[in-house]
């Protein structure tokens, strides 16, 4: 009988909470940071103790493999993120990495012999928050992002991914990054949901059937800065207030599309020069629209497009609008979804099959794996916050779920 | 004949612009920061070259005094200030200061021996940058703010104001700031326009009437965060999204009074956690509302407040606004007024009575002394930004103008 073992994965993922830029119970832990890569570090000798040959790429997407019977058979792949935005929690990501150790484990003192080898990836910058761009790691290794675009890449410091990878130890070109399709015969994620509907139906495994298509605009307005007593009203082209329209409008025509699904959201909003006493002169906004539908959000982003069109005019300022990136959805592989179910059935737990409307490195590795993904329930269905939680049991259950799915997947 | 020497002046203000933290043509110099003690520097040794004795009070107003024949009479001073907005221009203040210099050296070479005692001020954070509230050392000293409620002020950084100037040298009992009413015969200050009416109307000369009653407001907005992706627009209570509508409300309000003169501005926006994937949990935004009829811009004050109470009733956020200060507009004295129009008749130079938008030191100098402003035409009528701009031609005559008026101040 497959067996988490609770207090030790409880202990690990404190741990890895506690290596953080921010003050407890926040977790901050940016791409190759000093805290990144001391989390790294914590999770390459976990990995270690248990056995696994450990592998890191040019963007330091890590891989930790339990070698199977058969060699020449392709892999099954599990695994996550460990970086996590400003003022975070500790569940994020780090449930499907530290999680992933324990369903190896939990093979591993089962006396399980993997027939394909199954290897766990720890996956490079899923955050966008440093390089503007989520699922770093995952786009590269799927081709999503070419190594030249990806090289290009700067953080608001202005250094380059190839100078910051550098720095952080991850060198060689990054074209090495990318990996064949069918380099895994099945990819499956373990994540905490991020939404309310397990919790709300008591429900403690939910199976991912499809995954939400993100889009990212950064946008930049220029108009007339100048003394915020003497510039008259009629006279202003306040950056600011174009901003401040401009993130109404996103809400707005998210709200239009009269579904469910469609999101909108201004995270970040900077204005210089930043005094009370100033017009802005520059707003610079980043949206973030989603849907699991991608031609109803491509209709949100067309919108959108339309309102900055009409507010540049009304308000004489100019706006640059830069699409950073507008994936398509991914549907889940229905021998990984297969997996799953048989593995939830064999422990005796409700299970619900569901839409991810984060988006995950799942997303990406469907372009060269099939995928499935294994959400378990958080409290209230906050995450990216510091009070996100799942409870001891519920993270048992899904590393449990995980490695009996694992156990098929790799037998196969 | 009293003459400039505009090609000191110009090198002089050339100088002080130089000493700033960003980078030319741009000027930040933020009070106590080391570029400011540095430009303090600069001022007291030229200050000490045309034979001014200093004196620095405990907020660090720094008085360079031209002793009188009758050493029983009150003086006549004039002044301004040297710090600077982040990335603001090279005018603002410092024309007031170096040119209040420069008009002190025009007297002295021209044989003028004063009667009354000239001094010239320089005030200490005109800008509200670093602690919140503009023109500290000329509220302190006219006792608009009193000394506890100003040790109690903090930086961003969360040090005091005592704190603050202690390190940068200045200390004492805040309360000797103070000074009695009738400590100046009268305060005269010359400053660029700040507006674009001079130069539109080709006059040199701008002699202040009245100036405008500024009221500034700090608002942080609590809502709730969440994943980006997750979070559906029902369930949400974005603080960004709440703190755009108050800024749109502010300027709709000022604009519904329907009168050219009433401004409010939003120049400071700052987002919580700010992550492109992450719904804004907190924000806070800075408000500046002015007219220079002080119950009409209460009246603006008073319709931001009613939205606030709309909008955070609407999206179940948590909003606290702090009035930071709402002072009342003030008035010239007729005989400090009357000296600047007899100074530019006697110069043959033209000139018209206006209102000042903008606030300066002599808002708060209005009460303890007749006051009066001298504004000359600066490019476009752009303040606080790079390319803030007044010639030398129009500097000189403003200086001449001063000093002619400070002649007939002194001798009166």
């Amino acid at each position: 009988m497959l067996t988490a073992n609770r207090a030790r994965l409880d202990g690990e993922i404190a741990t890895l909470a506690a290596i953080s830029e921010a003050a407890a119970p926040a977790v901050t832990r940016i791409v190759f940071s000093a805290c990144d890569l001391r989390a790294r570090a914590y999770f390459k000798e976990l990995a270690h103790s248990a056995g696994l040959a450990l592998r890191e790429d040019a963007v330091g997407n890590t891989f930790a493999r339990w070698p199977g019977s058969e060699p020449g058979l392709s892999a099954v792949a599990t695994g996550s993120h460990i970086d996590a935005i400003p003022n975070a929690g500790a569940y994020d990501g780090t449930v499907g990495v530290l999680g992933g150790i324990e369903a190896i484990r939990a093979l591993q003192a089962d006396g399980f012999v993997p027939r394909r080898a199954i290897e766990l990836i720890l996956f490079t910058s899923e955050e966008p928050t440093r390089f503007g761009i989520g699922c770093l790691g995952s786009r590269l290794m799927s081709g999503s992002l070419d190594a030249s675009s990806g090289s290009r890449l700067r953080d608001q410091a202005g250094s380059t991914l190839d100078e910051v990878r550098s720095a952080a130890g991850f060198t060689g070109p990054l074209e090495t990054v990318r990996m064949a399709a069918g380099a895994y015969s099945a990819f499956v994620e373990l994540h905490i949901e991020q939404g309310p509907l397990l919790e709300r139906e008591e429900i403690p495994i939910g199976i991912v059937t499809a995954i939400a298509a993100p889009a990212s605009l950064r946008i930049t307005i220029d108009g007339e800065g100048g003394h915020a007593g003497a510039v008259l009203m009629p006279q202003r082209h306040d950056a600011f207030l174009a901003a401040a329209e401009i993130a109404l409008a996103a809400e707005a025509a998210a709200k239009a599309t009269g579904a469910i699904d469609t999101v909108a959201t201004a995270g970040v909003c900077e204005v210089f020069p930043g005094a009370v006493n100033s017009i802005p002169s520059r707003a610079s906004l980043m949206l973030d629209i989603r849907d699991i539908d991608g031609m109803r959000r491509d209709s949100v982003l067309r919108s959108v497009d339309a309102s900055i069109a009409g507010i540049a005019a009304r308000r004489g300022v100019r706006i640059a609008t830069e699409l950073i990136n507008a994936d398509d959805p991914a549907s889940c592989g229905p021998a990984a979804i297969e997996a799953l179910r048989e593995a939830a059935l064999s422990r005796n737990l409700l299970h619900r099959e569901m839409v991810s409307r984060a988006y995950h490195d799942s997303l990406f590795m469907a372009r060269i794996a099939p995928v499935a993904m294994l959400f378990i329930p958080c409290r209230g269905g906050y995450s990216h916050r510091p009070d996100e939680f799942a409870s001891s049991q519920h993270i048992a259950q899904g590393v449990e779920v995980l490695a009996e799915a694992l156990r098929r997947l790799s037998s196969a």
